[in-house]
């Protein structure tokens, strides 16, 4: 039902956090087993941005940004604003003003399965936001939805105090309380990856590397 | 029918027009209640253009760009080509040389329901292009359309000599008889945004600025 | 029957290819009589890119990239990987462990007809990609495909050893066979263009230039 | 701006409707140049259905039904109900209660571009429906819209009292000024369609019929 | 992580639903708040289908149809597959033997977001399926999924054990425990209905039952 | 390059292809290697159709269906018509009066990658069509396109004479040089399929009839 708003909500500690954002969306998602991307329609505004932050989850009527105030006000310094349409939406929920003022409360960015506007503005402003959209259609203020409950957006469950990670390769969810576990296996991945690099750069070829021609023969690949 | 080309069609004010492009698209949207928006699938081809003209308007069969070249002539300083095919198409109607030859007529930039070509070229020349795909797909010379008349373009009905305002949030068409009433009530928008602002980057929330706390209590708003 | 790799293909003549890329897309798409285009959903993940390059092509299963680990050891210097899953798929295939090790091999680009990750990555490496997603999916090395096989991509047909042009405008394939051909005639027509392009930009209509007005008026368009 | 009901308007003569009714979508678009198609995501519920009617419009915010109330009342019998989001939606607007309503004032069918419900019902009614999606999902009551006013329909601009015919092909609008001529042209082009179809049925050859061969061959077709 | 099978769900009470089923998905969705339905692309493969069951969920990997065999097994009688795929994918991970399996273990249909074949014999042995396609993608085998884990399905979270509920408008899903006093709520709402209708039927509007002319004008609508 | 037909195309024996028509889409793609399938979007405009014939290509500018009249004239009985336009459309090719032709010169059908229209009488004429949109848009006669040349159709790509092998679920096409061998793989599929058929509806899982438990447990598959 709508017309709830959560005020205290558990987030995951600021190191973790800023740990998962500088590994980043792809090495998240694989760290923690392949889970919590968001469909990939969710694209920067600008290219270039890296960050993680504790999810503030807002649950929108189509054409409704009234719940986008009241989500400003939730909002704790690191925290990123992840709103979710009630049903299929594409218009411009969010721009400057209320960026300004997200900005002001300590908001590192916007995840938004709708649309937004004044991109020139937010991108100035250095304000990052994931949307399906960039559409300036208006928003009204007549229905409540909610904010900080569980909602589903482009894909993903999302709980509020989730990590948010989001990149120029979209937006990954973790779970709060896998924050820490996955940021030390991302690490760990990571310096894995690094020897891994060097090799192939080398020009060492995966299928040593991985020691994978044993498998494909055995498989039945042919070569001719 | 198509086979029509209008010759003499109204334009609205110069400085009123300029104006319009000054305040962008997201503000004279809204200063104009909401309307006139085209599709979110209509996106420039390059980011920081900030763009208004009076339309010339070209209604095209699928796949034929002929009546590009004979809108061309039809073009004045300051004006913008507004392209609708007669059924959804993405081929590239328009490239470089057309461009060149806009240019020189005074056009200001092209508004395609459709695909557009060249696109490194257009970049360089600094023709803006909002379309609906990038597509290199040449067309024919074959089937007439129409130039100036009345069109629907990605959900916009839009008159010959209507204002176009293009920018990095989309495409928006004023009627040109509203043109300078729009105009105010855009700067007036501005004008009034400016203080709030101030105010939201300040900390102030929306939430008092607006008063919404009333109404939404009144409407069932419950804090947890 | 996917579990095969072609070892031995043939490819067209360096300069030749090197003379496509500096012609680009939309010009070999014209040169070759308007065929060849893959469709306009294949974007390149970052502007500028201008590469032309022989075809290695992959045939994989949906969320499997286990083949491009063995199409990078068919690389050549100056080669093009080329991927379609064997049915629609936005998984992330690639990312800048495998465009290490392709660049290693002297490998040019990716052209996939799926999902591509780490863009910021590849970005900053130069090696560009066109694709329809950019999503981070991992995929799995489980089932077989094939190597250097005709592929349908994008709505073109590829054989091994094509030759492969990508720009800002999309990507373009032309027929090993055809490569010589296809070159000389846009050279030609960038020749021919060059003039048009000066007269257009001083002025002169395309409806003279090309001598258009008698047609459009036997096909009856009427001037109001 | 939103909050404006029109309460007169002009009809065309029903004779003229349903005139137009029987020759059908295909044949009116043709008859008036082939013009007035909605896009073709605008599919029936249900196979069969072959109507025509005067539109009574309604342009109604994203999720928000309030208006088609207020519509209903406007409706005479023989009209039909054409509804346009203000911007793209695919809630469900309409159902079998209101359905219920509209049948009581003489309704012949709804034609929306957004989402329908209770399809099982309307089909059992025997209410025909054209929509973008069939979606259970409700909507408000919160906001104004407009009825009665031109608006833009499924790349369709539509006035309220223009002629609206619907079947299997999808969904044209004929101007109600228009509507005498079109069905004069429709009924023409369908007595000349008779005989071409007994021919046809016999074995000749559209390429006779028509005369196409002389015209082909100086285009240059080669058989080969 | 994938590779999870969950043995013990909890089940609704089989009366509840059954009651749901027969008040359908539109009636259903109102009655629990507007939440819980399915994306609109899932569609039923032929109408009429009306049924409700408790969900057994799976999470597959795209393309790769090898948890649907290990669910059949975790079926029991009046339960309903709900297929999520790990990656959006319309491959054709169940057809008429699977579906035969199904029904022998009492399965009352299956939701997937990806694709389902043999579509005839599943109308003709009456196992009804809602997709997001119809497509004859064969799958693998080799890769591991879960099933009876929670999944977001075509926008709604599920958990396994909740009650689905489909018709010709689409899919709902009910919490289970929610599921009592969801069926209440819509028997209650159908019985209110029913009076509605019969007014409605008899000519009175929605306008005057619903009480709402003061409020229209309150808002400002403007009858001309 | 455009404007070719080709008179004289091998076909598939008529047996073959007619028991590959009684095999279906999705039985003749699994015994061909999952390959041949067109894109899901190509759908029957009735149920129940199911056809096999040799392939006669038609390539077609967007909105230009002056080829299908030339294809027409190579139509042999047991043909079925196959047009991809050389970039995407969806307007209305094809009605009643090419169908009437059509099944005069004893053609079995269509597969369209753009529009049909008409569809009410094709359904009562028994001809069925799968495309990927029905729209009555109308199309010129006015540039060349090719009829029996290779073309990529949907995703496949398709050579005249190829066999076309359509129903309920898309559309397949088999090589027509691979057609016996597929045919008899197909029916010792159907002859396998039964079997099995029978033990599942018994009861029996597929778990245990593929002896799938094994290595599910290797993989690492957890009963919980």
């Amino acid at each position: 039902m709508a017309g709830r708003v959560v005020r205290n909500i558990a987030r995951a500690d600021a190191s973790v956090i800023d740990g998962l954002a500088r590994a980043g969306v792809a090495t998240v998602h694989e760290a923690q087993g392949r889970v919590g991307l968001l469909a990939s329609r969710m694209r920067p505004i600008y290219p270039g941005a890296r960050i993680a932050g504790s999810a503030v989850t807002i649950s929108a009527p189509p054409g409704d940004n009234w719940m986008v105030h009241v989500a400003i006000e939730q909002l704790r310094d690191g925290d990123i604003l992840v709103l979710a349409p009630t049903s299929p939406c594409e218009d411009g929920y969010f721009g400057d003003l209320l960026a300004t003022s997200a900005m002001a409360r300590g908001c590192r960015g916007l995840v938004i399965d709708a649309g937004v506007r004044d991109v020139r503005d937010l991108t100035q402003m250095g304000f990052p936001v994931w949307s399906k959209a960039v559409f300036a259609q208006g928003t009204v203020k007549a229905t409540l939805g909610s904010v900080n409950v569980p909602i589903v957006c482009a894909r993903a469950a999302i709980e509020p105090g989730d990590v948010i990670v989001a990149d120029d390769d979209g937006v990954c969810v973790v779970r709060r309380t896998d924050a820490a576990a996955v940021l030390k296996k991302a690490q760990a991945r990571e310096a894995a990856e690094e020897s891994k690099r060097k090799r192939l750069a080398a020009g060492e070829l995966g299928l040593d590397i991985y020691d994978m021609r044993g498998k494909l023969e055995a498989m039945g690949l042919v070569y001719e």
